[in-house]
Order: C-alpha cells, then sequence, then structure tokens
C-alpha cells in the first residue's frame, strides 16, 4: 500500500538491533486517519471471507484492529498479555517469543469471545519472526475457529514469519513488505 | 449516556472485589459500533475546546481513544506501560497504582509526542480511584501541554477519583456514572 510505504518513508526511523521505528503514526502515537485507511484496505482486501471477527494482540495490534473491524462492522478481540484479576471465564492460552523486547510472554484470550464457526481475520501492526501470529492462529484453531487470513501493517519479509505462516496455508496480506532494511541503505520494499 | 448504561446492564457481570467486568464490548472484546457512539458524545461534549490529541492508556484504553480520535480528526497517544527498546527518545514518566491489579506501575510517553500548546483530551475506559487520570494528568502538566478535559466510558462515581479530578478544577465527563453497585442490589446510576 503506497501510503503506508510512503509514512514510513516520511516518518519512520531505523535503529540499532533491526529496529524499524514508527511510533509517530503506528504503534505510540498514532494516525486515525491513516489507521482508518488501513482498515479500508483491509477490508477490501478480506471482504469476501465472511469475516465475523478481528483478533489482535495488545497493545500496539488495538488501533489498526479496532479500524479495521469498524470498516468489516464487526467485534474485535484483543489477546491480553498477562492473566488479569478481572477475568472470570475459561481462557484459551499461547506463548509469543519476544525478540524486540527480548522475552516469551504468555497470551490470553477468553473463552467466550472465539467461538466454533467464527471466521477471523488477525491483524497486527508489525510481522517479523512471526511468533505473534502464530501465537495467535494456534488461540483461533484451538477455539476451533477459523483463520481467513492474516493483515499486516509493516512485514519484515527478510525475518522469515510471513513464509512460515503462508507455508500453512494460510493467507497473510500485508500493507508495507520490506525486503532489505539496514541503516547505511534504509529501506527497500519487496 | 443511555446507550452505554443501557449496553452495561444488557452485558455486564458484577464480580466479587467490586469488579465491574465489561470485557464483552469495552475492554477485551470491543463493540467497534458502539465505541464510535463514544467518541461521537466525547466530540460533542468537548469540541469546543480545541482538542489537538488525545491522551489513553494502554490497553483498554486504546479502543475508546482511537474512536474519539478518529471523530476529532487528531493524534491519539497511548502512555505504555512500560519501558520497551524500541523507543529511542526521552519520556515522560508517572506512577499509577492499579486497584485491580493490586500493583503499581510506571507509565511514559515519549517526549515527541506531548508539547507545550498542546490541548489534550484524556480519554479512558474506567475511572475509580483515579489513579491512571492523576498520572496521565502528571504528564501532560509536565510536558507544558493543558488538560482541557477527561472523558471516560464508567466512572464509579463512589470510589472518589472523579472528585479529586474535578477539585483540580478538570472536567470529567463520564458516559455512565455509577453511583453505587452490588452483587445483591445491581448497579444505580447518578
Amino acid at each position: 500500500m503506497k501510503l503506508v510505504e510512503d509514512k514510513i518513508r516520511e516518518l519512520g526511523k531505523i535503529g540499532e538491533g533491526d529496529v524499524l521505528k514508527v511510533d509517530s503514526f503506528l504503534n505510540h502515537q498514532m494516525d486515525p486517519m491513516l489507521l482508518a485507511n488501513m482498515g479500508e484496505e483491509f477490508f477490501r482486501l478480506f471482504e469476501k471471507e465472511g469475516v465475523t471477527k478481528i483478533l489482535t494482540i495488545e497493545a500496539s495490534g488495538i488501533g489498526v484492529a479496532m479500524m479495521a473491524a469498524y470498516k468489516f462492522g464487526v467485534p474485535m478481540v484483543f489477546a491480553k498479555k498477562t492473566k488479569t484479576n478481572n477475568i472470570f471465564a475459561d481462557v484459551y492460552r499461547s506463548t509469543v517469543e519476544s525478540y524486540t523486547h527480548k522475552k516469551t510472554y504468555e497470551i490470553i484470550v477468553s473463552k467466550e469471545f472465539i467461538n466454533p464457526g467464527d471466521r477471523i481475520l488477525v491483524v497486527d501492526d508489525f510481522l517479523a519472526k512471526g511468533s505473534a501470529l502464530l501465537a495467535l492462529i494456534s488461540l483461533v484453531k484451538e477455539a476451533g475457529a477459523e483463520v481467513v487470513g492474516c493483515g499486516v501493517v509493516i512485514e519484515k519479509a527478510y525475518q522469515g514469519g510471513g513464509k512460515i505462516v503462508r507455508d500453512m496455508g494460510i493467507r497473510v496480506e500485508s500493507l508495507a513488505r520490506i525486503k532489505e532494511m539496514s541503516l547505511e541503505g534504509g529501506i527497500t520494499y519487496c
């Protein structure tokens, strides 16, 4: 999506350790109009899939997932990173290995909110090694629901997560697919 | 706002320990149409205040703050609960005492995203003892910006946080103000 690639060119900052900082519009400060455009693009890409629910993971996925849910007119559910004492019901659990934060954490979704028959579009801000997407897909399968696809804002294609998910037969659509990225050479898109 | 009171009546569940569980539409699963209505209501209430930015706190505030930002046409910033290594810049810091989760945690906002001259509307899903709002207000003041008001979805008025913030001279608008709540007696609104 040219709009997203342009925004990354304009405002993204490449940092040490393969970090792409886009926190001025995507995952700390959020640009609601841009995120609405992303939501519309996900709707255009997946509108024939009979999506019943959008699933994401806290916190930075919530903004774009919210705008996507608004465009689809379906509920959005976000997986929580720790068990809090205001969830009563049984939960589905899965594990994410975060390379950015260098730790492993558990995510949960209340069993009330994913049901057999649900057709789930998984949405997230980043796809790198794929750990978060794989954990979300695992939750959906455990619930007996179907993943109709994954909508990602920025995919670091060279990190291989997208290939893993696509090799599972799951459709992945990324609004900006980065082929190469370096401090010196900047960003090349696929 | 009758719509929110009705939704709480329909779907809210009162739990032990003064917990009001609204995670089927507000803070785990989110209803985008309802949240859009909330965003519109905040816009109606604060549209004359020259709001330049919406500020909230991860994770459950992001959905409603996003829809409010969309209606206002201004950026949304969410305070993060821990320092992650993909924030490079200096940050404003403040401390929140969470009674729900029985712990104290630090919140941060990158100094890039709140500036002197900003007119900030603070938005959150819940207001109880006020610790989260007070921490957000403190961040805004530290940045030399102005809090034009707080927009809250559900205020537990009997917990006193709303009074503390209003006594500071800050306008607080809550879409549902709970006067009393108990397992036996249910919910009474102000």
